[in-house]
């Protein structure tokens, strides 16, 4: 938890922003729904607590069960929550109570949690808007919807509020004022990253050195996430570590290391503040890469390597991805495995089918930055369309870069069998791919390298304060070591 | 998964007995809802995947998004869910045909999920009675809610449904056939929570061996959670790891182990067929006992080695749950912290005060078996009835016990001060309980000893290959030579 000042600042920017959406007396109440425990097979038996990350970025609250409101005409807020009894005492311990949480945030006002029904059943009685961001989980949908009286599909709509009484879907206005702050990451939460990056770089390294023939990649996997649970929260998505790479997110981890195969690792921590970190490499199981294996490899690093000296502020990161995208084409070219105009190719999509998703994604409380506020709310300016096109159609961050934008940096190349026999069938490729050649690659698997970096003033930055290494020769070379 | 023909006898004895519940015509349809992804932070960062437990008895499909129906008049079998395309096969591989997944579990029949919905309103409009089970996640609790047409609160209900038409809330009949069925285990799953005790005794090892002053709790947990990870599922609930053995639920991990202090571990792990173990030891974080913490540790040992001892078919485990109470107070009253006629305290639960909880559950594919179908009806004979004494009264498994339970020995002794407390000024003890001697005990924490027992033939058998050391001799011991 950061100190009470930051929370305090980042709800008077809420407010300031909202100010602009509406006429004073008008502007009405912003709703926050804390996440609940969430059933893993039965009531009681909860996955481990994870807040609602907005709740988390303007309330601070770790535990579930709160809600919190504020009043955009006259400022007031006020955190909703029960104190504990003598049973919880029992199984949970002695607590804070709920007026000494929302005085640790510096918000004003605290209440029971059957406060806040009433207190939103009379403001929609009165006419005001209720302004609410689009619920991910079930619990808050269903909240959400009994709290308003919509139907729980509409939850998780998003369309403008304002001078719409109760609301009948998710706030645009709340949405926008939301991503414009979390989009640019504060000094306090840069170094959260940072740490979540180190604990990355923890866990990835003990997947290099489990990286043996012979070894189990799901003994590989539990060593990883042991580390990020001994380090921090524990993982900022479900690892990927698979030998079938050309699936992008394989979670199946029951064959064992073959020599020959590549190992794909795409895995991230969570710090104990909940801030991501997310980095992918791809190793020679046998410990060295085959020609075959480097050529691609060099490849897929290069691009990695030439989106980090592009990205800084001023540049699209739509931009970024279509230079990499050339620049994987021009390698794939010189292997004889596409042919044509790089040009055309590149204005065709045909990097699409090699790599069927985009460059990157922000970074922050989650790994793939305010996905449920909506992609393109998040990853697109307001001038900026969303492509159709397999590869570039999925890239959810295009945005024009900014000082404080954390991206994700994680060119791949992938052999898709299932893929490329559908591009065979329908003439996608306009002959510009070499079927013949790619038939050598049917069990390659997929090489995906993945840093996350930080725009600065001027340039960018790689979070963590190590890299890992990434080089076909640094890699070969750690792993003979090892 | 188990062999093919485990699913189909698993379906034909439930069908047998819900043959019972009305005449031939009158028997409805028994819907099973399997889980989907549960969203952590957003829709896509799910959770890790975890079946609904029943569905996974009856129909073995570890993925999301499946459901399933038989229909009780004519013994025709359902199980639906939707092939993937080629998106799909990119994100997640090949997979194979929902029709070849029926065809494994011995299911006649297959269908697009949305066959459901129809299906459903199809059977509604015709009269006929659907049994379902009472929903845990929320998203069931929604799909069941619209299936049906009833609102959410009452698919969590559970009343007689035969006869009623499309039921208005959980079916008793069908929880009671589901629970007399997976409360008796088979072989198969036997064999299942023998590896979950395995997995969970190298869990409870590595906590040990951390077991150091100086090393942080965090990292601790962190290691034994990384060896379910690597050796099964992954925990079979979230471990209490705490020196405040006190709160029974204790789930944080921030402090530093202290010489002096009490180390409380209670952890499990779930096979990767998810099968749970449960296990709970206490360490002195010293490597030595004091001899307060002895006199304490020996007495609740030997509530332990009791528990076990009279563990057999024939007994109730209320028996045995009092007859433990009994030698608890026995024991502190030996220590001069109870005092009075021992039948007067066991019959006043004066336990209670220091065992605020139950001997044990059942376990099995839930760490605490079925609790989503409701406690009373997995824990209680039809002519036991719930205590409402503290202790007694969370006691999840009183039934007289049969040959193939599984369930927990898990006596304990806790120093609460906010329940001391509480009793003092309510005179709950009726003048048995020395509050002065107490006072000495404030900063003890808690020791609880938990070991998974099988009722046999003929007596029972702690599960798992290897015992955890258990005897304050045999954990010094270990804790010396680590």
């Amino acid at each position: 938890m950061f100190e009470t000042d930051v929370y305090i600042r980042r709800r008077r920017v809420l407010l300031e922003k909202m100010a602009d959406t509406a006429a004073e007396g008008k502007r009405g109440i912003a709703l926050f729904i804390g996440n609940a425990d969430a059933p893993q097979n039965y009531r009681g038996n909860d996955y481990k607590f994870r807040q609602e990350s907005s709740f988390l970025y303007f309330w601070g609250i770790d535990e579930p069960g709160f809600a919190a409101t504020i009043d955009l005409d006259n400022g007031e807020e006020c955190l909703y929550g029960n104190d504990v009894d003598i049973d919880d005492i029992i199984w949970m311990g002695p607590q804070p109570s709920v007026s000494s949480k929302a005085a640790r945030i510096g918000a004003g006002k605290s209440a029971p949690a059957a406060v806040l029904d009433t207190f939103i059943s009379h403001s929609v009685s009165q006419g005001r808007t209720i302004h609410f961001l689009p619920a991910s989980r079930y619990y808050n949908t269903m909240k959400i919807s009994s709290l308003l009286g919509i139907p729980a599909e509409d939850v998780r709509k998003t369309a403008p509020a304002a001078g719409r009484g109760k609301a009948a879907s998710a706030s645009e206005e709340l949405v926008k004022a939301v991503v414009s702050m979390r989009l640019i990451k504060e000094e306090c939460e840069i170094e959260e990253i940072d740490k979540a990056c180190e604990i990355g770089y923890l866990m990835h390294t003990e997947a290099r050195k489990g990286c043996k023939p012979g070894a189990k990649e799901q003994d590989i996997v539990g060593r990883m996430e042991g580390v990020t649970l001994s380090k921090g929260w524990g993982v900022s998505f479900t690892t990927i570590l698979s030998q079938n790479g050309e699936t992008l997110h394989n979670h199946s981890h029951h064959q064992i290391i073959t020599p020959g195969r590549l190992l794909l690792v795409d895995a991230g921590a969570e710090s104990n503040t909940h801030y991501a970190s997310d980095f992918t490499r791809t190793y020679p199981c046998s410990g060295k890469f085959t020609q075959k294996q480097r050529d691609i490899y060099d490849i897929v690093e290069s691009c990695n390597e030439l989106a980090f000296q592009m990205a800084k502020p001023g540049i699209t990161y739509r931009d970024v991805h279509i230079a990499t995208a050339r620049q994987m084409l021009e390698g794939l070219k010189s292997l004889g495995l596409v042919n044509g105009d790089t040009d055309t190719m590149v204005s065709e999509g045909i990097a699409g089918l090699f790599q069927p998703h985009g460059l990157g994604h922000n970074m922050g409380i989650d790994v793939h930055d305010m996905e449920d506020l909506g992609e393109n709310y998040v990853g697109y300016d307001e001038d900026q369309t969303r492509a159709s096109q397999l590869g570039l159609g999925s890239l959810r961050m295009a945005r024009r870069l900014r000082p404080g934008h954390v991206i994700t940096d994680e060119p791949g190349i992938y052999f898709i069998p299932a893929l490329i026999a559908d591009w065979k069938k329908n003439g996608t490729d306009k002959g510009m791919v070499n079927y013949q050649k790619l038939e050598e690659y049917y069990d390659f698997g997929g090489i995906r390298l993945e840093d996350d970096v930080l725009i600065t003033a001027d340039g960018a930055r790689r979070l963590g304060p190590h890299r890992l290494p990434i080089k076909a020769d640094d890699i070969e070379e750690a792993m003979r070591t090892e």
